[in-house]
């Protein structure tokens, strides 16, 4: 393809997305591959210079798990939640907060960006509660409101804020909150224009066919039907939720494919699934 | 060349032109090639989408000739300037103002930009008095002052101002000014960020050999070592001025190549010549 | 009459005009005469001074028909609307937006006004359709939808919009659209204090005595009791649609009389006819 | 003189005031005189609604000779001072502030006006001190700083000020300032463009000559070779004080001629005398 | 108690009060007394340091009474009402706007404050009517309407604003207005955080008991079962209007105990009777 | 003392310290004593609301010990500082930013208060680098620029910034910073009105008696006479440099008394010592 051609596809995007906000979600893995990680940060930068104002909400746990281990603390899940006690909150909060989040944030800075990390007590960000439907699995919290003063003065401002889900409660219990859940949050409660969850899949399948789109509709169905299974399913209903409640798109896509980012917001055809209310 | 390549070397030149002004003169001759000129519509309107300011400035000697031929009137050239006799006078402006500009303007705004025409009479845009260097070739002028007044207040209400460069002086009398010209005058008057010449050749060429760049003294050289010659002599002086006068950057480039206005500004490399006071 | 008589009768008027948009339609034969026409640019001048937006719109007739002439074209006219072919609008075109438009726009700024030309394409100021009430006169066209954003933006930056009557559609058809007609429906459009028909008689007549001033309601009944013939009804037509559509007051008056323009605002009686809703 | 010559002359005042502060110094005597002060009221308001921002000083010498003889005090003057002690100080403050102000504040609301009324310590207005270069005469005071945050306040709220002409220092001594010094320094103090002494005369006379319009430099030439006398001469004084710090003209006409104030701002040659660093 | 605890109980009322307005009524018997007089003007500009808007109303009986006993006229009251024919009138608005108006005024600006002194005239504030209920008794007035857009301005700029109650009506008389009546109206029309009646008493006594605090609906039954007599029936009327026009709290406290202003803003407890819709 | 005289003393401060910063640095010892972190909390939350600008800063030195004993890591100071190693590094990150600093922030939103945290990364707020004038130990840093931007934006959206002190240099190395050190910079850079450095001790000492308040000569001289020594000389240099470039006042006091902030900032004579350029 020509480079006129490439341009006369990509530029417009620039005046459709110009000042729209894109959440992104990044996975705890790609955030142990260099590359891939090299790449999700030069593109964010890029994102910005062209108009859009990112917002990174980021997992960790493979570094949590590292450091309980050399501690000597047991490591539990259930249901693909981690069961948080009091002493395992507080390494969590540690990690995402006083390391991965402040990772991020650096090389944001040091590649160009202007980046603020915040956990979900900046600002009351996430006002939170017991995620009780698994039990009780410890701090394991679900969000009741998202606080977005914060946010959009940190966005007028210009900076890329990078969120580390952690909540709170009104007694100053702190809570270990699912990243998906988080970012899908935040974009429902800026009605984002975009929530895009970068995973270590190339998008949602159906057998060994990647699927370009679906509509909400054809997102039930899929996992009604059982076609779609394990981790996928969450994030479906993440997306699923996003949709119903005001964001125009939800993007899959993998994080280990360098500039993905790039490619799935600059093109017509993109490289991951696309989930919306419907296509014209 | 990949498309993220492709992407990755365009878009930081989105940030690093956001908000500026590019003058583009649009020769007459391109004006009739309609291919040409739909390529040169659909770029500037994207050059506006992604924050870019565009100011064309267009000429439009063909047509004005061929309804001097209509009416029987006498068409005469002296060192490359029409002889402009009252009579003449108001046919260039009836062309260029009534018809030419206009043209353009509509273009523009069917394929979704937000344009309005100008002639160098309104807001009192170009202040002229006759050029007399080549004797009394009538109504011929030069630009003593540009008004930036209402150029300023267009750009800021985000309109893609279109300019006839017609002239007036105090006592009423009305100019016929060279486009290249009027083009760098406005570049200078507004500190533009680019001039950008769109002409029936690449660019400038030492024998057979396209120059990529030059700097302000090469171009001079260039000049006085008779490399140059003809129409792109006064092109090159333009240029010469421009830079000499807080433009950053001048372009030569055809406008007969399709696209041709995207790859100089987007890609590295770019297509025709380009002018600076020096390279990093 | 007394000095002190005349500015307390005529200073009030400042204060209730301030900031308040007049429409003002300059018929094309008054453009011909010129003590009238220095008359007309002085006093629109000074309404500007005195705090009034001022808008001109003009006709152009007899210079078309003269081009036509000269070009040996063939001159028709129907129920009062110039037959246009494509050549035709060409000829319009140019002369209306090329030189009546530009010559007006000189002629104030020389006299201390600030002043722009508009063409109806001009930031899609005419959005218009074919006109086809009278079978097909070729490119006379009606207007569907005035933009005002962008002479709202020049009356803000204090300019006097001067407007040629040209429209447009989507398809890039121009048209020729009556002088009064487009000024009526910028009034309209606008939500104009008033709007000013200069023609070429005094006013409304019923026999040969001026009506100084009428209501709608009356205005219909002269027209339907055929007291009123000829070019006048357009004109009341016109009147009447605009007060229908909340323009305050219509004044038609002699452009002919130098300074009509000034007493009529600026005296309790005025010299023209004046039409209103009611009056108290 | 013919209406639209009487408009041509006045309607360019209007935009060369446009937004001038004008401080209008009305005489005591004036205000007696119905006629005249109803003339003066509806002549102030007139001058906001064009767009002037004027702001009266008054005097009010009668009305507190008149209380002080009701109340049976003795009542001296010195130079053209009243001599003022702590008792006389009480009566001047309370008929300035509490009769004749509030009643030109009064009059002006009531004719259309937006008017407020101050003393010299609203605001710390007036800071001023004893005034003893003819003796111990009491609390007469002279300014030493005007405070102009509060009239610029005023003014921007377009309100019109009126103005009585109490002093106050930092012990908390009331003084009695003359009312044209009061009217001179605030003019002085916001650069006005006008300040107009209206008072019982019709201008500065040369023997039975009145004398239309002085220079700075004639008048310093009438005080000393004694062509005026009494108190002409501390008018004068307050005049040259005033152009001598940046106002642009001082009138002094005869407040007691209807519309004085219209006629001398509105028509080229005026009614009384004008004072000017010089004329063009 | 310890200096920090009263601190942690005055400083949380600062944001509680922040920008909000507090109308002061001080009585006329206050300011006759020196050492309460200063303590009131040093706490009404303390307030405004911390934030607060302090509105300044004042009565003058006294002061009346001197002066027209001086000038030998006839005093008389009717139902607590001074009986004002036109005579009486024009000595009390000398009193109180020329003398004790200017007074507070000069005293606030003395000590920190800035400060300015309005008459219900200025700006339109307060327009009156004749009170009929008690027969006629001259021109004793009521409000009609408080134009609030000036003291809306002076607010803004940060004045405080001291208010003699007189009115005025459209035919340019002039009335005589309670002060208790005068400040809940302002109160009222301001939608006020407090007013606050200074008065010579404690506060309502049930017997010989101070009533710290009581409800509309108990100061209704205060003054139905006779329990509340003579001057303090009038200002719980005030007060009642004033909570039932949307006033949050109305104060009756002490003048003459040095500082009670502050006690009772700032004190969890206060020091005089506190009137509110209801108490948590 | 009565708490009108508490009051009187206690309310000019308030105006005294609008809108002013005071950069406020928090021990580590402090925040293990719950009582005394309770009471900063309150006291800070308080200043807010008297519409002071806190910045908090904030060590925490021994539950970095803590984390490290936990993990077996070996622990060594040289010169008072904590020597670095890249694992060091990250537990020293991890506690200060990923649980002491978000602790405060949950402690003042819950209490009222609006707060966000932020490391030395975020908005790239210390660039530092390497401290080598103790010899090699390790990433302990020194700060080369404050960048303020973030900051103030965040003071305009009113919260109460909570700092961790980590440096970050180009290189994406990350730093240990002294907190006292850290504090005095941002005050430095923001030229604010107070640095108030909260310890365990209750000021500065001769002998063993506590010097009220000192100036920057006298500073110098306790140390180079050492009369100071120990912790206390650092904190004096942080001192001194901090009013060298523009701090107003800088105050030693103990954070262990409960409340000793509010006594320090709102009475006359303070708690603990006070430095400042020199006393009135």
């Amino acid at each position: 393809m020509k480079r006129e051609a490439i341009l006369l596809e990509a530029l417009p995007y620039i005046k459709k997305f110009y000042n729209k906000i894109f959440v992104i979600k990044l996975g705890g893995s790609v955030i142990k591959n260099s590359k891939a990680k090299e790449a999700f940060i030069k593109d964010t930068v890029l994102l910005k210079y062209t108009g859009i104002n990112p917002i990174v909400v980021h997992g960790g746990g493979t570094e949590i798990s590292e450091l309980m281990n050399r501690l000597g603390m047991k490591i539990e899940f259930k249901n693909g939640y981690r069961v948080t006690d009091k002493k395992t909150m507080e390494i969590v909060e540690m990690i995402l907060v006083g390391k991965i989040n402040k990772d991020i944030v650096l090389n944001l800075n040091l590649n160009g960006g202007k980046s603020i990390g915040l956990s979900g007590k900046d600002g009351n960000l996430f006002y939170s509660e017991k995620e009780t439907k698994f039990g009780d699995i410890g701090s394991v919290g679900k969000i009741k409101k998202v606080n977005i003063d914060l946010i959009n003065k940190i966005l007028e401002d210009d900076y890329i804020p990078v969120v580390a889900p952690i909540g709170f409660d009104r007694n100053g219990v702190t809570y270990n909150i699912n990243a998906d859940i988080a970012a899908s949050e935040i974009a429902k409660a800026l009605k984002a224009e975009k929530l895009i969850l970068m995973t270590d899949v190339d998008g949602v399948f159906k057998g060994k066919k990647l699927i370009s789109s679906i509509t909400v509709k054809e997102a039930y169905e899929l996992i009604e039907n059982g076609i779609v299974s394990g981790g996928m399913v969450p994030k479906l209903q993440c997306a699923i939720s996003a949709i119903e409640n005001s964001v125009k798109a939800v993007h899959i896509i993998n994080a280990n494919v360098e500039h993905s980012l790039l490619i799935e917001i600059f093109s017509d055809k993109g490289i991951g699934t696309i989930i919306k209310e419907e296509f014209e």
